[in-house]
């Protein structure tokens, strides 16, 4: 239940994708990146003798939903996908969550393939085999695990990815900082960003094939997610930008000014523009960000959530607390969360 | 990867049901086996101390959609479902089909349960894991392999089943007793009903747990299956009647008169009505058999099927056939196929 990860250029991953040895090849690709990349991925040409299945997505968060699901799925159906079809997903983040979920649950589950178009999903979306569409009651909450079996960085795609992705992948990259020695180091080391990007991703690769399930130390992994997520939701932040509040928020919440020390200086090596805090000089959502907390789908029982901290930079840990204690604490350093700022 | 089946009685599955670790235990129940039985089950009362939710399907195969899916999904997640809860499905094969690909893709996938209510559901659709919803372009096309942990079987629930509920439970039984000897000297033997039952559900769970993805002798028991599907879409006939035709046909193709004659025993002495043919005295409808048979999801290429047939009574064997050879074995018998009666 591994993936291999690969940097590699656009023709080499042609090359590979021929390879594959299948009738069908079923394209999912968001819209916007194959306007920008039809031309040199060119598949009726380089996979002549193949079967070919294109299904464009609406771009970024909006196609993971039933309808657009429903829409794929009975598309790819009628146009006769079969079980050893293989699907490859090419786009962000959400597309590969998307395709994925497709891959999962069409004919009970087919073999697909990702190629990652934005950082955010090549270090972190892409990887890890976690598949899903969005609820109405919180992202990600309708869907399954389902391994892709390569995933093809090419940081090339990068140069046409807007300014606000960038930051979104940079968000999760300064995650890993925080979970990984290594890539800390490279950081402040300033090492080529290609570098960091392929040691981000196979750190996913390495820590969810060891926990396939996110039993335990796959859950490493969403530090800064939960509230995070809580933010993104409540306020309608980009995500890159909600994880560092998320990130912010749990290192608060641990009193731990250190670690929000080092979390500026990441943002300052990464070229990340610190998010503003959307409740400074307001009254902090308390009650409004318990709620999604509470819904979180990592939420262990109806009392108890695990967050996610960091002993220091490389020692993530799992604390078990009770809603309720999370609450107090924000809720008894309300007027300090009203002044504080990154 | 296994499932415990069990007989038990209602107050017996009560108290197992009891001891699942849970806070929130989550009923998905088929509406009119619930008018039935809710006051047995007594929900409420019997699981005090433990949150409920409770969502009762339409009943039978028309809850197998892509609207429903997302109605009881969303249902779920506002009622507060997580990770782990534990789903319960109370029903025949449509709603366990239903519940356990809920349960395989709500918040990436939770623990459920079976308690099968229909003898098609006993002896089939809730074992093995195969869940799955239904796609314009076929059915179970949309779906997962997902594990129940237990499947509670009592043949009590039997007694309130229509007719022709009992008769698509008996067509599987059928064809359980040409794929295994035991079962089938067993129902020659008139053999109790309740434990050729277990025998059947328990033959399944072997089959299925030593080969949960379907990659071998878990293809057996689509025997009769692909054609019958074929037919049953064609026709709208009953599951347990199109099972029976695509048993025959299979037969028919393989040319084997001596085990249409078991056919024939065995459908005399587990008490179902021979199926009439609908194609008799008329034109086989062939173009629109082989139309769905490429479509079917066990079609391994664009141009070959895996047929699965028995050498004999207890010997299920996999041919890897062409459409072609197929169409034109069944072509070039279109006037005995005009005759052909059981």
């Amino acid at each position: 239940m591994e993936s291999v990860i690969k940097r590699s250029f656009t023709e080499d991953i042609i090359n590979q994708i021929k390879t594959i040895d299948v009738a069908t090849l079923v394209f999912l690709v968001d819209h916007s990146v194959w306007a920008h990349y039809s031309k040199i991925f060119d598949i009726y040409n380089n996979f002549k003798g193949k079967n070919i299945i294109l299904w464009k997505a609406i771009d970024g968060e909006k196609v993971k939903n039933y309808r657009e699901y429903e829409s794929c799925m009975e598309f790819l159906l009628e146009k006769g996908i079969q079980r050893n079809s293989h699907i490859i997903a090419i786009g962000g983040g959400a597309l590969s969550d998307f395709a994925g979920f497709v891959a999962a649950t069409i004919l009970r589950g087919i073999s697909w393939s990702v190629i990652p178009t934005s950082l955010l999903s090549m270090v972190d979306a892409g990887i890890g085999g976690k598949v899903a569409i969005n609820s109405a009651h919180g992202k990600n909450l309708v869907g399954a695990f389902h391994y892709p079996n390569h995933i093809w960085i090419n940081t090339d795609f990068l140069e046409t990815l807007p300014e606000e992705e960038m930051n979104n992948g940079k968000g999760e990259i300064l995650k890993y900082c925080f979970l990984d020695k290594e890539i800390y180091e490279d950081v402040c080391k300033e090492v080529q960003m290609s570098e960091i990007i392929l040691k981000c991703a196979r750190y996913k690769e390495e820590i969810t094939s060891q926990d396939f399930k996110e039993k335990g130390m796959r859950k490493y992994l969403n530090f800064g997610h939960t509230l995070g997520h809580a933010i993104e939701k409540h306020y309608t932040i980009a995500h890159g930008q909600s994880v560092i509040l998320g990130i912010a928020l749990i290192l608060f919440l641990e009193k731990r000014d250190d670690l929000i020390l080092e979390l500026k200086k990441l943002t300052g090596l990464l070229n990340i523009k610190l998010p503003e805090i959307p409740w400074l000089n307001r009254k902090f959502p308390l009650d409004q960000i318990m709620e999604y907390v509470k819904k979180d789908k990592k939420s262990v029982s109806t009392t108890e959530i695990e967050i996610i901290t960091v002993k220091n930079i490389g020692s993530p840990e799992i604390k078990l607390r009770t809603f309720d204690d999370v609450e107090n604490v924000l809720g008894s350093r309300l007027d300090e969360l009203r002044k504080f700022s990154l």
